[in-house]
């Protein structure tokens, strides 16, 4: 037995690392990225305005400059606080570790992992309430959950990975009155959602929105925002790593997100790919594609693992799901730019014949 | 009382926030920042190299290329693993998360203050053994407590900060082989010291050593490393969010790090004008300056306060610490460029008439 055998924590020791593929020369269509990256025309001017940073300095502790731009492309009011984090996995685990050892932590199955993951390593007693057979929130169980086990912090995905649905807006607003947790609400994917929470937080206090750039075109520079009262803010902040959001991250994302209407006119072209997609995909039998408010697509299929490994020696690369698990006969689907769904679609449609 | 005064723990809510003076146009001697930026004549070279990262994709989860360039750079052993984190805070914390809540953690007083702090978020019994007078380690004081505490970590900057030397090499051997803990050697200051523990990873399976390359001319990067035996980094990697290093960071310190030799070199320029200062300084009455293996100087003055404020209205920054500490009557300098040394000296003897 080695030293840190013994040392370490055996939840922690009986983790599998989280595991991922790789990608080389294949077509990504299984992460939820944007298709569109730097536009030939900004490129002289992003480097420019990167060529002025001092990289032997610490950061902006506070970001101030980036915090600004953030607010003006989500429309983040005034009165309300931002923190930002290395992704919204830093921000997820700083949730966690506000928490006590032994809290209890609550969300939905399916959803994104992370939740769990992160719960884990802070010792925190994670509960995940299973959707319904149409992936919708069964409010009675967890209204029953919420009194039984008395959960200190709720994620809600929404819309939810990895189903790409968007939960019924009146029954997350009964959980969030019916509960002492902060309810985090996770909007990673709201530029293509018909709805947010955002302005929600002004009614309740127990309320904080999670955001990312990831999916709308920047997973690259891991930036994650929590978007909460001043005051809930201005406390969370002192779980914060001072300096954590790094020079090159500052002014990249300032630099860039500055462009909102390009923003927002990508995740228009993606939205329309999303709904062609979804017609095309529903015509071929044997597939059930779910209705989605995010950059991907939940198709179910018998042929699942099959489906997959053909697309994957076609070099298209798309999430499948462990078999054993509820979604074990679902492939998930990032939408990309017309050209790459084209091959995306003449491989399925020549595997299914 | 706000939502947050109820719902957080009382030992986060009564922490002040980690505070970071304003620099604006001051001359910076108070972060241990190198004043070596980018050379203009790698800059056209550093923007190409930048250019070509897709900042719509997730970055290379293990960030192999850069993981080579810093096992290059500082000559770690291929049978070592490396874990990166978003400077060497995010690794403290990292490993502050490995232990069970209630878990006890050691280090020394003074020392740097990251290692109180993220044990407190984590709910760990942090416990401070004071250095002596000259501010090395009591060995006695120390086997002592870890006889009583039994640590699960401890924590031996080495060099130390903010004191600027290095502990005793031996004392050091000695105390991890009188401890069950993992001990980590934080070497943040190993581009300024005579000695490091790197190579005694073979010897000690309880060893881990930690790196940045904050001190070396790359602050704003936020980049840092762990090194430890193969199994050791394995299974503390479980505990690395996934894509923790953004795309930039991996590109642009693989490119500057690259340069080794003007690495080494710029380090040189630096621990000469450390000479320099130590010497200028000392022929000074009523200062006292320690010796250094880093890139600052720890001063004694029994005007510290009033120097301090001195050198602020000359537009100076540098470091004070808090009255009623131990150190309440010092002064840290990083040690710059020979011109802004100079500044520096010609206002602290200005101010000594």
């Amino acid at each position: 037995m080695t030293f840190i055998d013994q040392w370490l924590r055996s939840d922690i020791r009986n983790i599998n690392a989280y595991h991922v593929p790789s990608a080389k020369n294949m077509l990504k269509m299984d992460a939820m990225e944007s298709p569109f990256g730097v536009p030939e025309e900004l490129k002289d001017e992003f480097l420019e305005y990167i060529s002025r940073s001092e990289v032997n300095r610490y950061p902006d502790a506070s970001a101030e400059e980036l915090q600004a731009t953030l607010r003006n492309l989500m429309g983040i009011p005034k009165d309300f606080g931002v923190l930002l984090g290395n992704g919204s996995d830093e921000l997820i685990q700083l949730l966690s570790l506000a928490c006590s050892s032994g809290d209890s932590i609550m969300s939905f199955e399916p959803s994104f992992v992370m939740y769990e993951l992160v719960s884990k390593f802070a010792q925190l007693n994670y509960h995940g309430i299973p959707l319904d057979e149409n992936f919708d929130i069964d409010l009675n169980a967890t209204l029953l959950a919420i009194k039984t086990k008395k959960p200190k912090l709720i994620f809600i995905a929404y819309p939810n990975n990895p189903t790409g649905n968007a939960f019924d807006y009146d029954v997350i607003r009964e959980i969030i009155q019916s509960t002492d947790a902060l309810v985090v609400l996770d909007e990673a994917y709201y530029a293509y959602s018909e709805r947010s929470f955002l302005t929600e937080i002004d009614n309740f206090s127990n309320l904080v929105v999670l955001r990312t750039i990831s999916k709308i075109g920047f997973a690259g520079l891991r930036l994650g925002l929590l978007v909460g009262s001043e005051e809930t803010i201005e406390q969370l902040n002192k779980l914060r790593l001072p300096y954590n959001i790094n020079i090159l991250t500052q002014v990249s994302a300032n630099f860039l997100l500055k462009d909102s209407q390009r923003i927002v006119s990508n995740a228009k072209i993606i939205m329309n790919e999303r709904g062609r997609l979804y017609d095309e995909l529903s015509l071929i039998p044997g597939l059930t594609v779910y209705p989605s408010q995010t950059n991907f697509l939940l198709v179910k299929s018998d042929n699942a693992k099959s489906l997959l490994e053909s697309l994957k020696e076609s070099g298209i690369l798309i999430k499948g799901f462990a078999i054993g698990t509820q979604l074990e006969n679902f492939i998930r689907i990032s939408v990309s730019e017309a050209k790459e769904n084209n091959v995306l679609l003449e491989c399925i449609k020549d595997y299914y014949g």
